[in-house]
């Protein structure tokens, strides 16, 4: 039970009218009964408002509130920050007794901070250091001589792998893997694929070989205020850590290969992957679903579109789409042409013909 | 162990031969010895029967069960379905006790139905509904408040979320992940990727900005007879639930992001990523690895073929593919053009010369 | 703690200057201090060599190791053959207790063999049969009547299905599941989907339907030496087994569906999915994120680069590229010319504007 008073305070601005308007939720617009706080921050919303029973709401800047029917608002400049701040007020978050549950497992060396919540059937290995108000969900896992900072939430499945380090404020959603093995192999003698790789297309001779695998003796090094999605896996270093940098989000299903280097404040969306051995820059954002070769350097600030597959080196600020990734307008205009292309080769056909007809008195 | 005559009901199908042949499995025709019912249920399949051991099989309809030596047959005109028949009686299902399992925790308030099996190390948490002769696989965990129907399968290590709600029939492979919370992120001012959308392409100045989280108050609501893969995951909504409707059927792998409303009897194949707050109708088919933008609509009856990337609104019955999608037709003819492609350059840079070295004489 | 001499030993190559230096473990060459052995195995890594304090190496052959300012080195024909060599001998590996621990629980009739680490709150189902040195780390779960075989490693939380069939050397990294049900449904009547795959586009008139089960009788069949990554997913054949080839590796996120038979020695890379009913040949070497339509047949040694799409045959050694798959040298041509395909466009309708003018005198 909250307050638009209460609410407005949360969100640094005024309210008005009725600040003493109780709610017990939020809701959307039409879905919003008498005891549901609003939220139509954008006037494509304002309809659905109408419909609904809310009495009080959140607005967009601008708003006339009363039009709506409402006793009470609080108007908005920037909607999404303002989502922020209310989700992150009424968020109950997930049920955790607190203390060390009497069926989870604490090796011997482990050192846990101040006000844990350690769920049932956790397993925390040995001397592996946990900061204070961790809540760890039933069944994680953490191993051997990892770290992770103060107020860390790992929900139920999340695996931390041997020699982890990870800095404060981490999130891991359920089943999310940090610090499983790199996949790293090798042939006694050269590889087709190293061949085809090395030649652009040309295996050569083809010998039968088995793989031999390359060990992971790095870690994954992580820093503050970083989220992994659910099932998403990051994998350890060959020789040095796979790092990824201060404030970086990482959605569902996402794959970071060994020895990458992800910068700070980035968003990597669902289902993008990265081979192994690049280096990612700061706040740079891969929508769901993109591709990133293995080696390669991407800079500061590159945006790269949905579905993008990222074979090359991309410069500061780029914002790139498609596969093989290019930049943006580029990729526009060669899919523009593309989709005029079959009409064109009509074109082309006929006037080949006309030249050829024509081009009997000498002329063409 | 079971006869020829009482797979031949199961089917709803007469037998041919002798109904008293006995089976202990069903076989593909070249592996199936004495013991087993082979299956061929299309001609292609013929002459593997006769390679095989098999006394008695299921055919294609008209087909001469005689002349593949075989003593006795069951007809069909529909080959898959006679499968879903078949493997649904022929299948043990996983092998779990009756009961609660002594370790499983099952939290104060949560009700569990009747004849449930509930196995090893389970968690149910406060207030849980749970209906009838559900299975509840070792390792799974249900968070508080969630409410899941009759007659569910959760196999190992599965894990539902606080406050989901989920139909009767439900199935979930191992390590699906159900209430994940939304990717969701906000800067205080409009960040890089937001102007590069808003323009189709400049960030414009770039600034130094962190990410704050919009909690997921949302959570996820699936009707009756959904079916969901292994490690596949759906994550809550920010505001109202993530819906995936009656009779939809999720592979492996697959994400569905928040605030997603995906409509009944879909299947969504191995690797289909859906963003977020996207409308999907009735009875769509999204192939392998399909991705969905965010915010689209997407019609009823739409078939998309494997790694089609959908960016924008698709009509009722649209048949597409492609990044970005267009009708398959369209995407063909647009394929065959770019084949044609190189040579089409050639021979449009051999008709300008010959225009250009023909155009001295002043006609063209 | 190591000596030059000793890592020369195991890598079967003759050590240079002092043997007697000891190592704690291997670091890259710039953070290499007194203590590490650098690893530079490569010119391009020298120069960060000469700002670290290493006082020994691994060198390419012909490397001058006195000129880095070394006291030994040992020098190495192939890079990462070496590294195979030197990471195997100091990974320390997952620490696991010997013997079963306590809170496991192992069913009747399950056998496990000589030496076996079972951790904690691991289930071996019934009739299950392990054989001897498996480590088997926390919450992993092997159901009833699977067998695996010698020296297997099966990380936290890995699923192993019912019957499933394993060789020797198996690694399953965090939360792989291998025996997962197939996804395979059909509706009564033909369905939108399968008459547009059989018209290539066209669904005809909709009906609505729902999707009847087609059950997973069979089970997964892995042969020797193959490791499987973080969160993929392998699923049960629906008749005969899904089967993987001895020494076939798989990476994190990889899909591989019913049906599938996999040869020996591939290599399939991060987010790889594999439809259903394929036949891949021997040392196929597959990357990231490409996909696999089902019952097609890839031959042995074919090389298919990131983010490929194959939708129909391909043949040995082929090295493949694109979406659809061509060969990577036409997909080079084809994306050339698309690059071009906007100027050309331009040229084209220049070409026709000028034989339309010039076309006024009867010429062309």
């Amino acid at each position: 039970m909250f307050t638009l008073a209460e609410i407005a305070e949360t969100l640094g601005r005024p309210f008005e009218g009725d600040g003493t308007l109780r709610f017990v939720r939020a809701a959307e617009p039409g879905a919003a009964g008498a005891e549901d706080l609003a939220l139509a921050m954008s006037p494509s919303y304002a309809n659905a408002l109408r419909s609904g029973r809310a009495r009080g709401a959140i607005l967009w800047e601008g708003a006339d509130w009363r039009d709506f029917g409402l006793k009470g608002a609080v108007l908005v400049p920037r909607a999404r920050l303002a989502m922020a701040a209310i989700t992150s007020a009424l968020d109950p978050g997930p049920e955790m007794a607190p203390g060390v549950h009497p069926t989870a497992i604490v090796e011997a060396g482990a050192q846990l901070g101040k006000d844990v919540s350690v769920g049932p059937y956790v397993i925390i290995g040995r001397h592996v250091r946990i900061g204070a108000r961790a809540r760890i969900a039933a069944q994680a896992t953490v191993a051997e001589d990892a770290q992770i900072g103060d107020d860390a939430l790992l929900m139920q499945g999340v695996r931390i792998g041997a020699r982890v380090v990870i800095g404060d404020r981490f999130i891991a959603q359920p089943g999310a893997v940090i610090g499983g093995d790199g996949f790293s192999f090798v042939t006694p003698q050269e590889s087709g694929v190293e061949k085809a790789r090395r030649s652009l297309g040309d295996q050569g001779e083809v010998t039968t070989q088995s793989w031999t695998r390359i060990h992971s003796l790095g870690s994954v090094r992580i820093g503050d205020d970083v989220e992994v999605g659910a099932n998403s896996t990051i994998d350890r270093g060959t020789v040095s850590d796979t790092s990824i940098g201060r404030g970086t989000k990482i959605d569902n299903l996402v794959m970071v290969g060994h020895n990458n280097r992800i910068g700070e404040d980035c968003l990597l969306c669902g289902q993008v992957g990265i081979a192994g051995g690049s280096t990612i820059g700061d706040r740079v954002v891969l929508g769901g679903k993109v591709g990133v070769n293995d080696n390669i350097t991407i800079g500061n600030d590159v945006v790269a579109g949905g579905g993008t597959d990222i074979f090359t080196r991309v410069r500061d600020g780029e914002v790139i789409m498609g596969s093989p990734a290019v930049k943006m307008e580029t990729n526009m205009a060669m899919y523009r042409a593309l989709r005029r292309l079959p009409r064109a080769l009509e074109q082309l056909a006929e006037l080949r013909a006309k030249i050829k007809a024509g081009g009997g008195d000498g002329n063409v």
